[in-house]
């Protein structure tokens, strides 16, 4: 079954708690297994309950007698820096070997290398003078020695769209076959994670191995798609692999999370050669380390560390990290090309490429698309392919054109496709917004199919094509008249330069990219980290700047957002929320629609039988009206097993979770006290709903409950606060729901 | 009286909340004055409250009628954005005009430009050739025509000696006499203050004057220090200057708050010329953002402004932000550097400096030195400028000199003072130790005088040395045996450069700033903005990385939180803290410590008697022992205005706060009951500690109620919670006691 229609069916339009604790088939968990651990795919974690047994552990460590008692913790400290710097170097590692896979597929919808089939073109002809012709490298017509010059071109091109079809179609393969989760990018799903989704099956080896083989596959079809956000879904999938063999992990989920918010960093440190902006990202990005001043600090290290192992397996032997290194760029920038950067800042292309991409992403689900994913990968990469080979700037994959675009002109380096050709600028910038337009329409569909793809690279692609437009027009415009009042600041001599339009790309670029992710501080560092442009930030952050207004304006969540809300995972953004007025009262389930467990009034059958007919994850416990706890379905169901057979079977017994102030004797009451959580959260329903909404962020809590005087009135949890923060936008949960094939199926 | 002491008293070893209440003579405000804003220096904001009064404004701009309610907001909006641009303008030119006159004085310290005394030496040869000496530049030997060697060299020295007192103790002065609150870097300040304290006097434009003023004259008088702490206090002060212009952000602290934070980054971006690093500045040190996504956003639009502002001044005609170029280094770095760079970075003279820091200043204040600030400034700057007169590496100003031991050795270039010399190594090392040696003990002292100073450049410069003398080393070593098998990685040719000892001393400062401040990202990220070393950035997060490391391991606070745990202010430190077991019990003042109001029993003669004689903040209201609400001081205040005469007289007529659930009919009871807070925030007391603690830094509470079933058991304030986390440091609260200076009183 694709992945589409098998995450988690958690949303219908009102989504109450309970339904995130459904399993895969929709039936509650038994509730006699034993279940392993204690959260199943689907729930949500309790932030507070985790952190409350990583404290007794630590203290139970502590408080080990003698030497023990201090050997224990720095034991425990080295095997979490252990854990975090073997994920560090696995991520550099294997994102290091994925580029050497991708080139050679890449490499292989030319041609081969006649001495070994597994050499890619560049380490083909290493051995070969400067100048000299690689013999080595046979192109496909070469090696079928076709002579006619039209039959060349046609087997060229049969292979090269060929190879990509196949390559595209494996990857769709191997993904609806074995890992529906390992499609698209995975941030939205690590996103979710971090903030306590619990979605185990996301991070399984099984993904992490179709992940990476068909990130490499589909990289290398040609299709408008990159590898970042899919590298941040490996990069965990390690650590979670990681994390398995210890025990500090393992059972314990908010530590887990931290170690996975680590390698979310070294991701995107790898995938980006970019190891501030990795730390910076999984900062603004990611929102997780906002709370724990020691996260950042481990992300930091671990995204060092991969960077380090990354640079040490020096993949293409540059050693350099930096990918599209702008140089010769003029140092000095001038007040009047604000206009020109301003234009490009203000582009609302990233806005409409969301909206688009959303479109899609609803009629794919709505259609008869949704039976046949891997035909539709096939379908788009055959045309991407065909595109991709007849328009000029899109043939050479998305990352050497992107430093073509980026670079220069310098007359003593060969011209990419005569973009330094001032008479041929017309066409230029008619080819280059071509290559845009296409360009977004095909990322737009692209991303989102069966198949693993991240939307940086494209997005940096888009921006690229439409910055060096720009550049060109305005070097163009300074050409015909460079004694305009407006160029009076440039150098007098026409024959100098002025303009950069290599630069006018890289700020097209992160003008896209702030419009597509809304990201500010990170974006900024990861260009500069990308392009090495560190003179030229100030006009990076200004372009970054406007593109975030303009976005802002047109629709405030970013494209990572959008997918959350789609998919309709409890993920709390981290907005600003401001109410009108409302209160608590107006968010809180009140008392009347919530089942609260009256204490000592319950037999143990009984209590039994109100956890069958109740789905909820817990229940409050009162006495009379007075609020005594809380108690989870799990502890429940733990309780009743230690009671007795023949307490089980006396109706006169009652349970009773809190003994202080009991009103039975003590020979009629079950003691299940030990299981009530008392240390619940309370608050008036008179608190404004901001802060509410606040407590829920930045607490990471799970259910508030409101209480007055003592007696409970209500109770809000936090998918009340996820669909209260995504009330705004008109697609929530449009992809957990059944996809609509039902016409499909009648027809046929 | 100098401002050490003059701080506010607000720290004995057991402070109460009320203390921090106290005016600047110890009494209470009086009752009837009409304050006219709400909060008194030396107070705590109440966020919640401040927040809720926004939220209450918005509202009622939204619900005009009409366009108003469209446009009133989008007014608010632009004028909030009108303030950040104009700060960030603000701060961008005041400080390139800094710049500029910090050069001229420091560069009358050695002559005098012949046609225009107010011309620096660099604007003074401005029209001269390249090669051609510079006539119009006269030093003080030649403007005074003294011929002999030995006297033109003492009279050199002599004023140069003597402008540095001159200078030092003027600035001195000025702080003495006019703004004791312009002394010291004002980062702990600020911090407290963005945290929630109330400093308004630390803001006045008076101090930003004094503060101004006094930088460039202790920048100028060669005193160990830097301009980078002050000038965040600087752009704060504009900031703050600017908002009493907008009644939005004048009678809102928390959006005041949230402006200055904007300001602070746009400060660290002018001093640095870092827009990035003062962005990320904000976000790890102040601990501002991490609650409020739009504040990072302000933050990074103020700080790019500011940077644009000094670019366009210009003040040196560069137009460069970056201070200390690195080039020439080499792009490859080697294995085998790993060595020295985490010998570098192991160094734990970043902790020896916070702690003789806080040894001189604990003498400062309980010896003499107290009573004679300004005598001492001049003579540690003789001493300062005697000793760097004669050692050859600090007799030029710390920016100079840091930027030429960041300089690669190149042929072409004039060598600094022999050290690129491979014959004068040991020399050279001698002398960078020695140099760094001096400046450790000159900082440790100079840092805290009477005087504006920043701890910044000189970590930057004692780094540089420590790194430079590494670096010379290492060289050393591969000189005399470049075959060695830890050399093979070199190239063959040993004429070849191999180790970059300029990059050493990058490192070295980064790895010494990280020993200082504890910071780790941001710190990575000025660094390179500084220096440009973008492709160098994993070494430097290595050393940054081990540094944090080793010195986390000998103290866990950088040095600005040393100096707020001294001065005792209530900031809560963004540690992750983890309880042992505690619960909230063990944290809070329990029911019989409090002051409470029981509900209708006191009469408002009785209710003002008790307003005497307590000086608490506030005041929790019960009924029974049932919990209704909390009550502040000025609420209570507010309250008994409105009460007429005749009520007030009378002594039958109870105060009810609450009118639901009243006992007395209505005409025995005053109607208070607008004036209570019913939205407190409660928890059980077996919440554990952590938990309490994690509310406060994350919520910005001022206080917690503790209640069980509806009844009051206890309360936790802002400060209960600032003691715990400061109660691992020996010397809190040692500045903000009174001086010890009685025995010298006693002796005179």
């Amino acid at each position: 079954m694709p992945s589409a229609k098998s995450a988690p069916r958690n949303g219908q339009a009102h989504v109450d708690e309970e339904l995130y604790e459904l399993t895969e088939d929709g039936r509650l968990p038994s509730d006699n297994s034993k279940v392993p651990r204690k959260y199943h795919d689907g729930s949500s974690i309790d932030w507070l309950h985790e952190e409350a047994v990583e404290r007794e552990r630590i203290h139970a460590l502590r408080s080990q007698a003698g030497a023990r008692g201090l050997l224990l913790p720095l034991l425990e400290s080295s095997r979490m820096w252990f854990v975090v710097i073997m994920a560090g170097v696995g991520i550099g590692i294997t994102g290091a070997w994925l580029d050497v896979l991708v080139k050679w597929l890449g490499d292989l919808r030319e041609g081969r290398c006649s001495y070994g089939f597994f050499y890619n073109q560049v380490a083909c002809c290493s051995g070969i003078d400067p100048g000299d012709k690689c013999l080595d490298w046979l192109t496909w017509s070469e090696t079928f020695n076709i002579q006619s010059l039209f039959g060349q071109s046609l087997l060229q091109c049969f292979i090269y769209v060929l190879l990509a079809i196949v390559f595209a179609g494996s990857a769709a393969l191997l993904v609806e076959s074995y890992a529906p989760y390992a499609f698209h990018t995975g941030i939205p799903e690590i996103k979710a994670i971090l903030g306590g989704y619990v979605f185990d099956s996301f991070l399984s080896p099984w993904t992490l191995l179709i992940k990476g083989v068909g990130l490499a596959l589909a990289v290398a079809s040609g299709l408008s798609l990159g590898k970042e956000g899919p590298l941040v879904h490996v990069a965990c999938c390690m650590a979670f692999g990681l994390s398995r063999f210890f025990k500090q992990f393992h059972h314990n989920e908010a530590q887990k999370r931290k170690l996975l918010a680590a390698a979310a960093a070294a991701g995107v440190s790898v995938a980006f050669g970019s190891p501030l902006g990795g730390v910076l990202f999984g900062l603004e990005e990611l929102d997780t380390f906002a709370s724990e001043t020691d996260v950042m600090w481990r992300a930091f290290v671990a995204s060092a560390i991969a960077a380090v192992s990354l640079q040490w397996v020096n993949p293409f032997g540059t050693a350099k990290l930096v990918l599209f290194q702008v140089n010769n760029a003029i140092d000095v920038w001038r007040a009047f090309e604000l206009i020109p950067w301003l234009g490009l800042g203000v582009g609302v292309l990233g806005s409409v490429l969301i909206k688009m991409n959303v479109e899609v992403a609803l009629y794919r689900r709505n259609s008869y698309l949704s039976n046949w994913p891997v035909l539709e990968v096939v379908c788009v990469s055959a045309i991407t392919a065909a595109i991709s080979y007849l328009v000029v700037f899109s043939r050479q994959a998305n990352g050497t054109s992107i430093a073509n675009l980026f670079q220069e002109c310098d007359p003593t380096k060969p011209d990419y496709h005569g973009l330094c050709n001032p008479t041929a600028m017309w066409e230029n910038v008619f080819l280059l917004i071509l290559t845009a337009i296409i360009k977004i329409g095909l990322t737009a569909w692209t991303f989102g199919m069966m198949i693993p793809a991240g939307i940086f690279l494209p997005t940096i692609a888009i921006g690229a094509c439409l910055g060096r437009a720009v550049g060109l027009l305005t070097q163009g415009l300074y050409r015909a008249y460079p004694k305009a009042w407006i160029f009076l600041s440039c150098p007098p001599d026409p024959s100098e330069r002025c303009i950069s339009p290599g630069f006018y790309a890289v700020l097209g670029a992160s003008a896209m990219l702030g419009g597509v992710t809304r990201m500010t501080i990170s974006l900024v560092v990861i260009v500069f980290e990308l392009t090495g442009a560190l003179s030229h930030v100030l006009p990076i952050m200004i372009c970054v700047m406007t593109s975030k207004w303009v976005g802002d304006a047109m629709g405030k969540d970013g494209i990572y957002s959008v997918w959350i809300a789609m998919r309709h995972y409890p993920w709390l953004p981290p907005v600003d929320y401001r109410d009108k007025g409302e209160t608590g009262a107006n968010i809180m389930k009140s008392l009347d629609r919530l089942v609260v467990i009256k204490d000592e009034t319950l037999s143990a059958k009984e209590l039994q039988a109100l956890l069958q007919k109740y789905t909820y994850n817990g229940f409050p416990i009162v006495r009379q009206t007075q609020l005594v706890g809380f108690v989870t379905r799990d502890k429940i169901r733990d309780a009743l097993e230690t009671v007795s057979a023949e307490d089980y079977s006396d109706r006169m017994k009652k349970c009773s979770f809190s003994t202080r102030d009991s009103l039975l004797p003590e020979t009629s009451r079950i003691d299940l006290s030990g299981y009530l959580e008392e240390a619940v959260l309370q608050l008036r329903k008179e608190v404004p709903q901001e802060l509410v909404v606040n407590m829920f962020q930045k607490l990471n809590l799970r259910r508030i409950l409101f209480t007055h005087a003592g007696e409970l009135t209500g109770m809000t949890t936090k998918t009340d606060i996820v669909s209260l923060l995504m009330s705004h936008f008109p697609h929530t949960a449009a992809l957990s729901q059944q996809p609509m094939y039902s016409m499909w199926q009648r027809a046929s």
